[in-house]
């Protein structure tokens, strides 16, 4: 198999990621700070060292950084624990992922906020810096959503602009890192909370993922439960890590990320994607039927690429890809719903996403094109 | 050492459990329901063959099993999915884990529910039914959260009963059974939700948990985000499993709790427990000095036993337990606030705590009582 879904999860991880999530379920996979023995403090000792790990990507504080299960839970847990109100004004870039998307819409089911989408340029794929500030002049942002790389596009999104924009009316900028955290580090200046996913661009396994953060205090608790402290208090600590961290920590899947990030912080991935990926653009751009999704500066997209073939449905070309060449691609929506009417892919049922990885070669790309000049 | 601590996460695991992990981390790690190629699909289907292989422990049907991340992540998404209103009265056993009470006091802060404890006699550890029926017919109850086993008695409460009078009242009933399920297996004919821990009593790893239920659609979405289908939809699919789901499912921890779920299957781990902890009961109740946490019927216990020892607080004899026998065992509060007023234990500070394991012996046993001697 030629595996080119990276951005729904790395595969493979480095074997060192392996070897560490073995030996972890088998020796240290006991409840961190919950027990008196040696072990249980072991296993808090590693909790804290995979916050420096990850704070150190970024050069934030390790107190910073939280741990929840899912990239998912970790956005959920900060779009329904901002204080949004009737009336409030949301921005999102025509980018984002059904983990922000619909977690936004459900609030929107009992609170009434405004759901607004930011401009952008639909032949440079740049935000448009004036209508944005026209917009918030008109409705202040009260919180704004944006990726730091789209996972349909592979585009490298212009954040830091529009959060120095946002930051002018107090508003509240959470930035999605996670198909990027890991290989392209973030600019934190302008971000309230950064969110990362373990088993994406951090070559970790399933099961962790988190926020980076200043501000948990100011975020309303919404998941609650044991954590090993205070237990006869019914609420969960007001502030730090911890007020969103509840029930048993998955120290497994956390060893497995302070390994991977060690493991990142000696291998150049950004460099080998970076050239990988413009390899993939003038391969794919080199051949007839195909219609490659990209703004005209190509050195914004990262990674990942996305592409339909004329005369064919998305789900038609991967599934032939699979079957006869053994080429594992994602099509369809890949959960990001307005990005598709900025393409123009919805005539296509979306796109056929090429997604890379540390362990891709240039001959899978050539086993790619190859296959796709059969069609 | 000597694992003491089982409740907090069972350990060690079967070693098929430490195989499958690692089998599943090298061969089956990718993202099910997401992509058109064959390992993906691959990764749906052992989805579907775990919620079988949950459902049958209890003769359920596999669309009724959910899998989130953990039993606090279930039982946080149905009490704030709960359609509780102002007044309603919700009631909790005095066993009940932090888990259970801090989502309910969560959800107190935004909306005026009360807080009931269901009376327990405090002898025989039973419920006081004629006065759980008359709370009920004086303040209805609307939902009822019990514990099939507590986490720091090891008490099996007898949920059975006051669910049937529950029933009357049209009141939501939901088993905690994150402590027994898989080795104890509940009677679902009167629980609407019923939650279960993998990395517990089921001996898989931390990183998956679940509910079965056949009334997800009668709970308001709380978490939502990608699963894989339906992209353009802002909303949750409207019932069954998926409705809870969100993000990417953990394959790996799943897998492990296929197969741990199978070697459940074939090994009596019921049957061991249920001879050891009569075994620790009557060896803590020969020593001096020794206070043990028990009910009149002792056979009412499984797998856990709380004590403390005159003259010590609990967190001082588990110190001393690990410092000097290298014995695992926890102490305080175990994140459950109300059951220490009931047990008698606060001047303790909580009560320290034995749980055991498949893997524990007699010998173990021996082992304690030997170092419990030396105080």
């Amino acid at each position: 198999m030629i595996y080119l879904d990276n951005s729904a999860t790395t595969y493979p991880k480095p074997t060192c990621v392996y070897e560490a999530l073995d030996y972890a379920n088998r020796n240290l996979a006991f409840n961190a700070g919950r027990g008196n023995y040696s072990v249980s403090n072991q296993a808090s000792k590693i909790i804290d060292e995979t916050r420096e790990s990850i704070a150190s990507f970024v050069k934030a504080d390790a107190r910073q950084v939280s741990f929840v299960s899912s990239a998912t839970e970790a956005l959920n847990l900060i779009i329904l624990g901002l204080h949004l109100e009737d009336g409030d004004c949301v921005y999102i870039s025509p980018f984002e992922h059904n983990a922000i998307v619909r977690p936004l819409y459900t609030l929107k089911n009992y609170i009434n906020i405004e759901i607004l989408i930011l401009p952008f340029n639909t032949e440079t794929w740049e935000p448009n810096l004036p209508k944005i500030e026209e917009m918030f002049s008109i409705k202040n942002p009260k919180a704004i959503f944006i990726s730091q790389l789209s996972n349909v596009t592979g585009l490298l999104i212009d954040y830091e602009q529009i959060f120095a924009i946002s930051k002018q009316y107090n508003c509240v900028t959470i930035l999605d890192s996670a198909q990027s955290f890991g290989i392209k580090n973030p600019n934190l200046d302008n971000v309230d909370f950064c969110v990362f996913a373990g088993h994406k661009s951090l070559y970790a396994s399933f099961g962790v993922a988190g926020i980076i953060s200043k501000k948990y205090k100011e975020l309303k608790v919404i998941k609650s439960g044991g954590n090993g402290s205070n237990s006869l208090n019914h609420n969960m600590p007001d502030s730090g890590p911890e007020r969103i961290e509840s029930g048993s920590p998955n120290i497994v899947a956390i060893y497995g990320l302070l390994t991977s990030s060690k493991w990142l912080k000696n291998n150049d991935v950004l460099k080998h994607e970076e050239e990988l990926t413009k390899y993939l653009i003038k391969s794919l751009s080199s051949l007839k039927k195909i219609i490659v999704y990209k703004p005209s500066d190509i050195f914004k997209l990262l990674g990942i690429v996305s592409f339909n073939v004329e005369g064919y449905l998305s789900d038609d070309v991967a599934t032939i890809l699979n079957d006869e060449f053994e080429i594992a691609t994602r099509s369809g929506y890949h959960c990001s719903p307005f990005v598709h009417n900025f393409i123009d892919s919805e005539k296509y049922n979306g796109t056929v996403r090429i997604s890379l990885g540390a362990f891709n070669t240039h001959d899978d790309i050539d086993q790619l094109i190859c296959a796709l000049k059969s069609l």
